[in-house]
């Protein structure tokens, strides 16, 4: 895959931020930290370490939990979910795997409230795969954090074995194996896009912060809150200790709603078109790529000959595509987003179809190889030339917050995409 | 399973509405109608025969849908969903059944925006079942479910081969195999409870007559709209051609309750509890059976001592929690309560585990058996007599929409569920 070197190093820890990027990999890293990730093992750890309960022991009869010194300012437990359990003691999951630690952040709102479901449900790993969910949220949104709890309660999912809430992502996101990281500040009326990137770009230099002090050391981070792309570089610039490749940036609803309209176009099924790539910011200097994606096995071009609706139509109504929601049914995209939440994990842990790409490939493992048979136009390469250069833009915008130097904001105009006001 | 008749009649179409019933099922029908059903064969019946598309032919490269001539009055295939295929001649959909047809009223809501894509998931009717969506909604939500459509599209789900959206009960109900009925009024400010049942059992009586009119001879209707019970019964009355005991009003999420809180007090997971019944209205006359209940195939009652517990706190535990979530979380439980409904037409489509029930049991084709093993004390019986009496007045109170003469509401205090109003 054509890769633009911003800052080439062979510092170990300094990764290669490429600036244009396809769909979920906002940035990826040198081939150098690549094969030094290999050699990065995680540490031995305790699971259950501190297991404790938010019921009061006079409501439960038998007493399974300990409680912690000072609750308050650790993520806790919820309800059920604080019950100790025996895995192996159970006959019927002797053949689950091993426990998987999940954080996930903003987790009160929307898209959560659908992606947590799904996670639990097994949609995501699989039915024999047990999952730990710990939910981060703020101090306002505590109460409601506790609402969502309750609610995975009541669904009885098999695979839920541990639930945990808090608002310290030092202690949410301990041992996380996957960090979903989708709460971020929405824009408020009459806020500078460099004032939203400062203020977005802050938690997710504490949350990156977090991460490398105390996540899993080959967590995947998946960052959903916008601008998600420069906010994915500043969380793995502030954790230098995972590796850079583990980070993307949620572009998976762009490529799905490509794929779709590609498909409307052609008038075939979406499950017709594949090899669809998103390159680039996730704002309206994207690019769809439609002279790489396939439709039935060949080049959309050779199937949609309408080069003028390709080039002029195509890439807007991707990208009209949430303002259009929010206009139809009052609210944004939460449903489709989780489910393309969901697409990107599991392309990144179930192995690729022969031939196809999410702009990646993968081996299964969460890992994933870089294509090498994209093929670029000079219309392509021009609009990818354009997304770069708002994204070494709003890079220099957020260099106080990856240790880069001062600030320097001169971006292009508002390329915010409708309904991500 | 103990039953009091109120209308045991031998007609053919006459069902007999037991005053209790347990969860999911509502109202259950007499062995001479059951014997009938069998009798009953759908008729022949051509798929895809009125397929057309949103799409303007200016937007779609190949013609591939036919209109209709008044796309107003009918419901209408969505967006991509409008796209011919044939599933037979895809050779990855070799192993796939044969489309089964979902109707889901109340389209545009919280519960459904859950529901629907656990349905297109393939969570609910497993992963080789293709399926197509048809949405009912109001003149008032009409954009709404475009919006619905919409996010549909783009989640590329490869089961989802059609969805429809439409107002008229008529259009959208046809060749129904499932109907889950989920849209109701809310309860406004002042409103009695009697002016509810009489302007939602209108809503029933007109979609029962529609189901009974255009639905498959087989069609399974889950009523979830409140008051569910009273609703279902409406529904039943008013489609006399279809087996009374396909219709089935949802306490699922009491039951999965009820698990949680019976969990919770012994101190062990959720799965451990099993057996446990609603019986009775879905109101605060309900009762959640913990005699029947058992607990690592123990009865509830030799795990859990503390009888004052079960008779006094576990029933409020149960009944409260929908109120309380609102609390916390400030909107009522639609993700909860989506999955209690994937949880009752598992129950009814996949086997029920030896020994267990879920008030019936189900030997796996959306049939059930009633439960013979049931056993009662003076305590849940004179609580169930309660709950009858409750049921009995509801459906005098209804009488004028079920063809029984003329309403009397002579209804005990207000007895809505917190949550629910």
């Amino acid at each position: 895959m054509a890769m633009v070197e911003i800052s080439p190093s062979s510092s170990s820890h300094a990764i290669k931020a490429s600036s244009f990027h396809s769909s979920k990999l906002s940035y990826v890293p040198s081939r150098i930290s690549h094969q030094r990730r290999l050699n990065v093992r995680p540490p031995p750890r305790t699971r259950h370490a501190k297991v404790f309960c938010s019921v009061t022991s006079k409501e439960v009869q038998a007493p399974v939990a300990v409680p912690t010194e000072d609750p308050k300012k650790k993520s806790e437990c919820y309800g059920v979910f604080c019950l100790t359990y025996d895995l192996k003691a159970e006959e019927e999951t002797s053949s689950w795997k091993k426990l998987i630690n999940v954080s996930v952040s903003g987790a009160a709102g929307m898209i959560s409230n659908h992606l947590l479901f799904k996670l639990a449900a097994g949609e995501v790993f699989g039915p024999d795969q047990p999952i730990a969910l710990k939910l981060l949220g703020s101090e306002r949104s505590r109460e409601a954090l506790e609402g969502v709890a309750m609610e995975l309660e009541d669904s009885l999912y098999p695979l839920l074995r541990e639930v945990s809430i808090g608002i310290d992502p030092y202690d949410v996101f301990r041992d996380a194996e996957w960090a979903l990281l989708i709460g971020a500040k929405p824009r408020g009326p009459g806020m500078e896009r460099a004032a939203l990137l400062d203020i977005n770009g802050q938690i997710f230099a504490e949350q990156g912060k977090a991460l490398n002090a105390v996540a899993s050391r080959n967590v995947k981070v998946i960052v959903v809150g916008n601008p998600c792309n420069t906010n994915a570089l500043i969380c793995l610039k502030n954790a230098p200790n995972i590796p850079a490749k583990n980070f993307h940036a949620l572009t998976r609803l762009d490529e799905n709603r490509a794929k779709c309209q590609l498909a409307l176009k052609a008038g075939v099924f979406y499950d017709k078109v594949s090899n669809v790539t998103i390159w680039g910011n996730h704002s309206t200097t994207q690019v769809p790529d439609f002279l790489n994606a396939k439709i039935n096995g060949l080049p959309v071009k050779e199937v949609i000959k309408d080069t003028k609706w390709l080039e002029e139509e195509f890439t807007e109504k991707v990208q009209k595509r949430g303002g259009a929601l929010i206009k139809k049914w009052g609210r944004s995209s939460a449903a489709s987003t989780a489910v393309s939440i969901v697409d990107a994990i599991k392309s990144l842990v179930t192995p690729t179809p022969e031939g196809d790409w999410f702009s990646t490939e993968s081996n299964g493992d969460g890992d994933y190889e870089l294509v090498k048979d994209v093929i670029f136009d000079d219309y392509l390469w021009s609009r990818i030339k354009t997304t770069e250069a708002e994204l070494l833009a709003e890079k220099k915008c957020v260099a106080h917050l990856t240790g880069e130097g001062i600030a320097v904001c001169d971006l292009p105009g508002d390329t915010m995409l409708p309904g991500e006001m």
